[in-house]
């Protein structure tokens, strides 16, 4: 936090906004914003997938449709700027549901890192090369899971989500 | 982050801060704390209640009261600012624990993302309308408790708790 | 946040990087960077030990080494500044996991919120003493836990982790 204090937070907000606008592209099945997080030749890799930005995305898609509902839930996130670079870890879980519930390949968590290296392009952070880094997967077993217990906002996978109302 | 880049992060910070707020005054059990994080005529939507933050709060202190414990622990925070008002999207996970460990009802994590309109008057950001999303909800077999494994430093649910000691 | 705002900012910042510095090494086993996160003299209070920081990161170091992993996800932080000492709290859950999987000894996750107080020496900010206080502890059953479905970044407890790689 040397040469001007304010940029350098400046540019670690931007930073984690840009790992956040990633988990809510995902959760929401919001693809050109989960695309938008990375430049045009960034490249991803994450267990079963390794290639560039615009193949992930393809690749990312797929699967999640077969869920009926995701939600990638970070936390720990520390950045560090080298110039026009910078490295991000940031710890999370990824919490997956469908039916049946009985399908343990539906109906799992998994706990990541990602560790991302990113880079200041026209005034743009966004992830030039990306390390899902898989820690533990864990499968939640059918009777755990309880009903909502009465009415309440709804999740959407798409902009009719709370989130979007503006 | 065009106008005012540092009153921008000042504003960030300041939301971020009333979640968080938020959370500690639900899990110690501090009504006063919850409630100052709306505006007078501040409105919440939950699972099972919708209604004026007033009436929000006697709700939940009701409901709250049957635990032995709550820990409101968040993750994602990302806010969008509009003049004098805001968006936030929080992501969280709610552990509820009470006795005996075998009731459903008093054991559970449910996990939430609470959809915000905040407002600044008077300089003081505070919650407009909540929109609390339920996720998912798992109970918590009760063979999967452990006892503390030693001594150590110990949760309160009023101004005892370590977190008031200065 | 009044009489610099910006300094605000940059102090509230340093100390959540303090904690998650510290969340690093405890992951990845690098004990000079967990002993960094507090002063000379600080003191740590854990379930099972209260001492001097140098000891706590001796009986850290035996404990941590008896499991093939951990990762320490940390949400929820909250500082105050009090000019050259601050006050932060901050939520999270400590996943542990070991062989054989039925130990229930190696493979748990446990919650807290790490309480600490913080001083501002030589320009740096460190803890001068933490409680971390155990909110739950809930063992992981052999039977959840899944193998991974395909190559792709995997963790180490040493520097040939990615979140190294430069």
């Amino acid at each position: 936090m040397d040469d001007d204090p304010l940029q350098t937070l400046l540019d670690k907000q931007a930073i984690h906004e840009v790992v956040l606008r990633y988990c809510r592209g995902v959760d929401r099945l919001d693809m050109p914003l989960v695309r938008s997080c990375y430049h045009d030749d960034g490249i991803d890799h994450h267990t079963g997938f390794t290639g560039s930005a615009d193949d992930y995305v393809a690749w990312i898609d797929v699967g999640l449709r077969r869920f009926a509902g995701t939600m990638h839930l970070i936390g720990n996130h520390l950045s560090e700027l080298v110039g026009e670079k910078a490295y991000a870890e940031t710890y999370g879980t990824a919490h997956h549901w469908g039916e049946p519930l009985e399908d343990p390949a539906l109906n799992f968590t998994s706990a990541f890192r990602y560790v991302d290296r990113l880079e200041r392009r026209d005034g743009h952070w966004r992830i030039s090369e990306r390390f899902a880094v898989r820690e533990w997967t864990r499968s939640i077993p059918a009777d755990q899971v309880r009903a909502k217990e009465g009415e309440g906002p709804v999740a959407c996978r798409d902009r009719s989500d709370p989130v979007y109302r503006r």
